[in-house]
């Protein structure tokens, strides 16, 4: 488990890798994001992009999908409070592999039990371009007297 | 259709409302940010929260549906730039009924087509506290020549 001491700034973790289907860009933007642009395929290609792009909320669930396989589910995380950005830097178009990154960007001990832990969470495609970058603000639990660390 | 030019800095357009249903917080969870505390109904009994709480993305998810049904489909939207801040205010649990608006903010005219322009999207719940609070940019096309507005 990784505590609020673990996650000390500068510290990056490599997060899995996702390939974005045609359809889960459908299946996700028809849920959540109806806009032709994420639903359409021939309206898309008539469109601005020339194609079909990712809703911007479906790649920002795949950051947050890796990241939480790769650390925050084993983590002693408290909850999230927010982010206090997200930049979409490229279209995601099918069959784009992402894969991610989080770069501990600041460690905030507020008390005994607790941390305030913000990173950047970065998702590159096959081309190694920046996708997403988005600054996340958690709250994590220290760890416990006696548990030792990852690194003992 | 909603053009740049109806985007004034102050308007603010209500949205739909949603009913969060335990099945819902347990299906968005398990396909996108799989915590005990969203995924685990005895698990996060047990947790900090006294009871399951639906992902922030999900919230964030909900927020963008409501304000695409209302607004954002039937605008000349281009495309989401990003996310300026999203603040999760209050946990959601099962049953909440969410309803947002769209509050405009900044409305910059980038050239004879197009617009940069930003509103804060918020979600209250049954009891009118604020749940999710988010600042979105967008790029939305400007009302072509001869095209009359909503308004006349």
């Amino acid at each position: 488990v990784f505590y609020a001491e673990d996650f000390t700034v500068g510290r990056r973790f490599p997060t899995g890798e996702a390939t974005v289907t045609v359809e889960a860009i459908l299946a996700f933007a028809r849920q959540w994001d109806p806009l032709p642009m994420h639903t359409d395929l021939k309206a898309a290609e008539r469109g601005r992009f020339a194609g079909l792009i990712a809703s911007g909320l479906h790649t920002i669930s795949i950051a947050t999908r890796l990241s939480v396989d790769a650390v925050v589910g084993d983590s002693a995380i408290v909850v999230g409070r927010g982010i206090q950005t997200i930049q979409l830097r490229k279209p995601v178009r099918p069959e784009a592999r992402l894969r991610g990154s989080i770069l501990v960007i600041e460690q905030r001990f507020v008390d005994a039990e607790r941390a305030v832990i913000v990173w950047r969470n970065e998702l590159i495609d096959q081309d190694d371009d920046l996708v997403l970058a988005m600054v996340v603000d958690c709250v994590i639990g220290r760890r416990p007297v006696g548990v030792p660390s990852y690194s003992d």
